[in-house]
């Protein structure tokens, strides 16, 4: 750290006030309030601690900065403008929120080079930076010579008030993740007023209890905000640093309430802002010694990423450094799914689909060195963790495999973590039914297209006892509503290892549903071909000509086939359709999709609601499944119970033919 | 409190773990170890101080207890069984997680007498206590004479690592509802193995942290739980007792590990421990004293709800409160609505839903006294707040307004709780984007069947510039996957207030999905019928023959009629269907919805993804809706950009028609 011009780091911080309330006044919209009560911390961290080269914007060994308030969307652009991220011109800063613009409303990852992630939901932000964290540790442990960085996040108090914050917080201090820090924007306001209307906690008791390092600090004394981010650097724990803040600091007659929070400040008040903070420049405009100072920044980043870089070069670990960059091995899984499947064509194992999982992931780890295991505090009932796999401790990051705990959001929120930051491929496991816990960070997943698996067991009242709080029954259809993910709901053991296969070399997200209950093998042909990438396909033929189709997922492709026994009797032809993914059939031409399902009357079955299944059914044909919530029960029971069995698919058949045909 | 005889409350217990073990045993299936655990601590409670009538389930003074750690259902069964709940005989225990029985997997709200929630998804019954100890206070800021109980929670492990119980113990906290004892099993064990896998937060600092009152003691050691209790009864905040515990006690050889959560002991263990308890009754067994014991408690509860009783007759508040117990009066609420839909058939004012909802609040909180409001911290966007309503505050519990916090999930299980408690008719607002985070409470409540209206604004890319990560286009459909859940998507003001009338008079939950931008008045005919009561209808008829049926919700009926419009220039006749609500319409008979539907090619248009309207649409029909996420960008700008517009409906229904008739 050399001596800080203090004057011009003021001009520094000034520099983001300005952009940030002139891109909101022309925008008509957006939230002034926190960049320009926290562009004295950021400004802080950036000029005295960020090690980010622009120029390369993807180095793996960068600090990663998240803005969990990300409602604050103009701190991050501001700051990118300011070190030269090429594709954050002053035309982007003047486009801020407008169709088209890589400055949008909230920070987008994708959009623009070095946004770490999509923030704007809030506490996601610093749950996903536990993720990122955690693989810098990772990392480190695996190649210690050529990691070395750290995770910053500025949350508000919207991000503490979250239940995902408390997973989040728990979880790192567990796990002891030292290279996190948070700068808490302590500004005492939230959209209805003070937060002294909502909330009474303590937040550095909270988070000390929970195993961080915590310090308090004014968030406008840049010297104080150094120092503790100095000492928070020094300590072995995460960190939390509350700044205290003015909302609005500048805007002279607004700063300090809710109203500065998320509307334009107005002409007059952005004028008396541009004389407070002595600000004499045009809107848009930088004078030269502040862009300068920022510039410097780049400089400084870009000669520590050379030097990485040389180091890289010299290493003995830069194959297999740069390899765990990329997307997994692709022909080595193939090769290895391939082969696994041949076996499963031969031993015919009537396995639960949890446990065929289970048996594939062994075949997997086996072959990608990076996945990353885990599981919400089931892994006896998920089946995620394969032999060998070592357990993540506080202090020993070298293993593959993450007690989550009872924390399903936060887990999924830390999967993207990981995935953001690369080098690791991850997968945690829960309930079917507690994707609603970690919904809003499957969904963030989706958007930002994050390569992560979530596999999600006792997939239907196929798991009996446990009753309708934990049968899924709508989840299927609320997961298929989510756009770029992927959901899978595989037959048996072959098809879970193409599901996996697909899903592990898929660029977005997938869900993986699996059965609690043992299904036979349906897949018993020695094929070369992943037929589940078609997301639908005949799994049985019939002789022409073809009276209906039976379309199945999962658990009830079973059934179908022993309707289709049943219907044989009576010579009405029926094939079977197995369906494992939605969203890929969708993706199919229509002749292809016209060739599986053809023109007979159809049924659909699956242990679940029909919302979605019109993707294959027409508003004549047949479904046998879901309706409500279910009970508790033995599996076999309810399936009796609600009507979801051979004899109900066939006697639907015979009527929906009966109707085609009076005459068979 | 009297004398307690050790030795026999010694059996108390002991009567619930062998009843646990016992009915787990013959289920084959369950967790005994929950039960066998936390017996003395539950013994305890129940008798030196819970008041309840098992004569009289329903009585509103009773103390509510919640097993927040659902899987443990069969110490609630046992208790009930022993309380003598006429609907708990010993049949129901031994047909414990078998179809049809009261004792299922997890305790089931409206399943068997006393049973206060639906406990099972972990964290759901620690926030949901949160609404009942409010609702408690909020009653006795009313009826002080005629209120006076407690809530008791008995939570794991699981449910204090869950982020919903952060929020709810930072609410709690923050209004001091010195009236909640949270009573925590703190055995050490989780699913996965020990705590210390994958925790290691200090529960007490952090409860501490947010204002409760802190206690930790030997939950085997009964006079110290019972004076921690009374200490906690003594103290104004809310207490978290920490009750070191070991989980399966009694059962000498698999006792303190995570073997004995969730499955069965089997025979042998089953053996020993009845050595190890000194229980040398059979199964199913149970010694005189004991029985007489558990007996008293009920007797202890009737005399107290008998005294209680003859206060209630002498009061003069008598009416109101028994008014209050009972559904909102749905006739005082007709009469306003009606009225109010009339003066907005006159004045037909152009108002975004959001605002038609204030309007219609403001009619229904004048109206309905026991309506209780709030927002999680979006108040001025969601606009939930009608005139006058005072807030509810830190030890003033008069007002009708709650501020939740940026805490959705917190907010959806405590409205549940404010209305399992009876007394008030709650209502909460986030955006509806926001639905995510509180998905699991708003399902709990939708299996429940519990009267909660979710308003939900900024219900589309209609919201603008905050982007993807605020715009749903997904929830309207995952939301309508929800059994039980009936979601509204009103067009105008007048179908905003025919969907605040249907919300309130439901038996279960809604949601009102509503826009931010201003919408025309569309239902401008001085009727006195509520036509959203049919889920869909007729808005604007045609002549015959009708050429084409456009559908369309909320936002989206607007445009639907411009496409109508610029449809009668090329002599096209078509009708345009407003479909508020998918549930209600479902239900209708099959004359009703074809006499709407027709059948002339149909056209949806709902800002949002298709998944869900099959109820509507066949596979040649068209939709004119979202692919996939939304953009950042002003909302007339989205519009077009994703070709949601009366030109693109035009020309569809030209092709369709077309498609029709091609000599038209």
């Amino acid at each position: 750290m050399t001596r800080i011009d203090e004057a011009l780091e003021t001009k520094m911080a000034n520099a983001i006030r300005a952009l940030a309330m002139d891109a909101v006044e022309a925008a008509k919209s957006g939230h002034p309030g926190a960049p320009m009560g926290m562009a004295d911390v950021a400004t802080v961290l950036f000029h005295r601690f960020m090690r980010v080269d622009p120029g390369n914007h993807r180095w793996p060994d960068r600090d990663r900065f998240v803005l969990s308030a990300g409602h604050g969307s103009m701190l991050v652009y501001a700051i990118h403008h300011l070190l030269g991220y090429d594709d954050m011109g002053m035309d982007q800063i003047r486009a801020f929120r407008q169709m088209g613009s890589r400055t949008a409303g909230h920070p987008e990852y994708g959009h623009a080079q070095g946004i770490e992630m999509t923030t704007g939901p809030l506490g996601q932000g610093i749950a996903t930076a536990v993720g990122m964290a955690l693989a810098e540790r990772m990392t480190h442990a695996r190649w210690p010579d050529l990691t070395d960085h750290w995770t910053y996040v500025i949350a508000g108090d919207g991000c503490l008030m979250e239940g995902i914050s408390h997973e989040a917080i728990d979880l790192a201090g567990h796990l002891r993740l030292g290279r996190l820090i948070v700068l808490w924007d302590d500004n005492g306001i939230t959209i209805d007023g003070g937060t002294d209307l909502s909330a009474s906690t303590d937040q550095g008791a909270r988070f000390a209890a929970a195993g961080w390092h915590v310090q308090a600090v004014n968030g406008h004394d840049r010297e104080a905000v150094a120092a503790a981010i100095g000492a928070a650097r020094g300590d072995g724990r995460p960190s939390m640093i509350a700044c205290r803040t003015v909302i609005g600091f500048g805007a002279p007659n607004k700063q300090g309430g809710h109203d500065v929070h998320g509307a334009p400040l107005g002409a007059e008040e952005i004028a008396a802002a541009r004389k407070a903070l002595d600000w004499p420049h045009d809107p848009f405009a930088l004078p030269e010694d502040v862009a300068a100072a920022w510039a410097a920044i780049a400089t400084r980043g870009a000669q520590a990423r050379a030097s990485w870089a040389a180091r890289l070069d010299a290493s003995p670990d830069r194959a297999a450094f740069l390899a765990a960059q990329d997307a997994p091995d692709a022909r080595a899984l193939r090769k290895a799914i391939a082969g696994h499947c041949q076996r499963l064509a031969q031993d015919r194992p009537k396995v639960a689909t949890r446990k065929a999982s289970e048996m594939a992931l062994e075949v997997i780890n086996a072959t990608l060195p990076l996945t990353v295991g885990g599981s919400a505090d089931l892994t006896g009932s998920n089946l995620t963790r394969s032999k060998g796999m070592a357990t993540i401790r506080p202090g020993d990051y070298g293993g593959r495999y993450v007690h989550y705990g009872i924390r399903e959001h936060a887990m999924a929120a830390v999967m993207n973590g990981i995935a953001l930051h690369g080098g690791f491929v991850p997968y945690g496991g829960t309930f079917l039914a507690f994707a609603d816990y970690s919904r809003p960070a499957i969904r963030l997943g989706a958007l930002m297209g994050v390569p992560v698996v979530h596999v999600m067991t006792h997939d239907s009242i196929g798991l009996g006892e446990d009753g309708p709080t934990h049968q899924p029954v709508e989840h299927l259809a609320s997961l298929r509503a989510i756009p770029n993910l992927q959901v899978f709901r595989p037959a048996d053991a072959v098809e879970t290892a193409e599901a996996w296969e697909i899903a592990l070399t898929s660029p977005g997200p997938s869900v993986l549903a699996l059965s609690r209950q043992n299904l036979p093998a349906v897949r018993v042909e020695d094929e070369d071909a992943n037929r589940s990438r078609r997301g639908a396909y005949v799994l049985r033929a019939t002789p022409l000509p073809r009276d209906v189709t039976l379309i199945a997922t999962g658990s009830e492709v079973e059934i179908a086939l022993a309707a289709a026994d049943l219907l044989r009797a009576d010579r009405i032809n029926a094939a079977v359709v197995s369906a494992p993914c939605f969203e890929l059939f969708a993706r199919q031409d229509r002749a292809y999709r016209q060739g599986v399902l053809c023109d007979a009357p159809r049924i659909g079955v699956e242990a679940a609601i029909r919302q979605g299944w019109d993707l294959f059914l027409r508003p004549d044909d047949g479904f046998v499944g879901m309706t409500g919530f279910g009970a508790s029960a033995p599996a076999p029971a309810l399936y009796r119970h609600f009507g979801i069995t051979p004899e109900a698919v066939a006697a639907l058949a015979r009527n929906l033919v009966k109707g085609e045909d009076p005459w068979r």
